[in-house]
């Protein structure tokens, strides 16, 4: 749950004037997502989503953000499509904030995943990663392995309050990862945060994805590495095969992957644990008093690390190989 | 912001299948209000809220709250109308807890107050008092001047810890209030807790009132003594006056006051104040560690009750005698 930025019916009214969507009917802060502040506006010409972009994210990204929606809404990728105002400009100001209206995008995102939901998100990544090509704007990834190091110098001294060892642990598997990161993968935009809340279903079809906030350019094999993540494990702890089987099957049969790609995904995998566990980390070490948002377990993927450290062949996973 | 519980898709599908509603669009958390689960539901027929009570509404009461709206809008009463399933039923229960469907009511909850929102909420009190005539079943004030003091009695020895002197000045007040306490008033059915964000207006018109969760049988002009401290007083503390006259006058065009309810406003006014100093004291002492809800601050409430304890006569509010 988001700290929301209060928006006053003059502000409102005066924003919406500025696009042909019609007189404001209801407005409604929306519970999910923790990164901005999102209302859902109801006009007499339709629904829209509302999205005040607060401090973590940075205003010069939203070109890229708002411009790959676009982008991938002109060739037919199912997300939020930016609504342009009656001055043609998708970004403007409100409270103070950064703010865009986006259409809304129906559907429901999967509280218990079965491996069909793993095949169809396997599916649209690859769908993606496609429809993407030929964006003109770039944007580096900005958790990426240098930005992992420069969190752990900051969070150093304090991760031992979370778990005693939990520096050591960190500070060897950033060293594995320097020593044995994939190279030479095939790259492109990813979404680089496809967790089952930004994917949405409607009577068991993926009606779209939501929440390109942290869209960048990385390899494509780094996304199914988030994916196996936060897709395919049990809430036990459990890793299931059969899912990460649908998730990579889903993925081929829109993009093939090659073998380097393939055989990348255990490395990936701890990558993107790390990456994970380090953002959980800061983010429970930085609370601020007051805050609405109940923090991740940083552990969970603490835990997800350790099993791919365990992992020398993609076979492990239920993955046939490239 | 509420502590939600969380709706698995599998429940929320036989749910919905209960009703003649149609297939589920969306379905998305409403982050505002503080008592129950909101979602706002869409389907391919309509839109509307579910609610989830939670542990601060007490199950036996939910017959009355559901069947006033019924009866209210029955009544040509702008509120939320309870959707009855294909069994006739409007309760049942969703993830273990009692679960109600209720009609979309559009509209903005005004974030800045002006004398026009005063007089449109006076006379939407006075119709609903006068809507809710003959509705058939009855609710105690649970919130009435015994009640303030089993409250007072559980928080006496915390109280100073919020303000030195507090216990004090409550125990005073108390006496004050059960020696004056108002008698022989016109009695009926209030909504009890009309804030602003409980009265949504659509192109500067009243569109609607909310969350009947606190309606009960009461004094008429206890109404008007929330709404003077709900809608009257300015951010800085200041009472408005020009507000204040717009409110009573707004009630006054729908249903007479007497001279006795006029006379009694101070007075009620002070019990008001003491009423939601006493509910904002013990949230506060009582917040659970990790609860997603900022508590409201008591002594904005202590301050308004010492400004209602130096009013003698109503025309200090900028009200005309009875």
């Amino acid at each position: 749950m988001a700290v929301y930025t209060e928006v006053s019916d003059e502000s409102l009214k005066a924003f919406v004037a500025q696009y042909d969507i019609g007189r404001i009917h209801s407005c409604k802060g929306i519970a999910e997502g923790v990164e901005n502040s999102n209302y859902h506006l109801q006009t007499n010409q339709g629904s829209y989503i509302l999205t005040l972009y607060e401090k973590r994210v940075n205003p010069e990204d939203l070109p890229f953000f708002l411009g790959l929606m676009d982008y991938l809404a002109e060739n037919q990728f199912p997300c939020p499509i930016p609504i342009h105002g009656i001055d043609g400009e998708v970004l403007r100001n409100l409270s103070d904030k950064p703010a865009a209206l986006i259409s809304f995008l129906p559907g429901l995102w999967p509280k218990k995943i079965n491996p069909s939901h793993c095949y169809a998100v396997g599916a649209a990544a690859a769908k993606m990663h496609i429809a993407a090509e030929g964006f003109s704007l770039t944007r580096e990834n900005r958790l990426n392995k240098t930005a992992w190091k420069e969190l752990f110098c900051e969070l150093e001294n304090q991760t031992d309050q979370i778990k005693v060892g939990l520096a050591d642990t960190i500070k060897e598997e950033l060293e594995f990862l320097d020593k044995n990161w994939p190279k030479n993968l095939p790259l492109g935009i990813i979404h680089a945060d496809l967790f089952p809340d930004n994917v949405f279903f409607l009577q068991n079809k993926l009606s779209g994805i939501i929440d390109f906030y942290f869209a960048c350019n990385e390899s494509f094999a780094y996304e199914l590495a988030i994916c196996l993540n936060a897709w395919c494990f049990e809430t036990n702890g459990r890793f299931n095969t059969t899912k990460a089987s649908y998730l990579v099957q889903g993925y081929r049969s829109i993009r093939p992957l090659n073998t380097n790609e393939i055989n990348a995904l255990p490395t990936l995998a701890r990558g993107s644990s790390l990456r994970f566990l380090l953002t959980r980390l800061f983010d429970i070490l930085n609370q601020s008093e007051g805050a609405l948002v109940n923090p991740k377990d940083p552990i969970e993927y603490l835990r997800k690390l350790q099993f791919h450290q365990n992992i020398s062949k993609v076979e492990a996973y239920g993955i046939s190989g490239g």
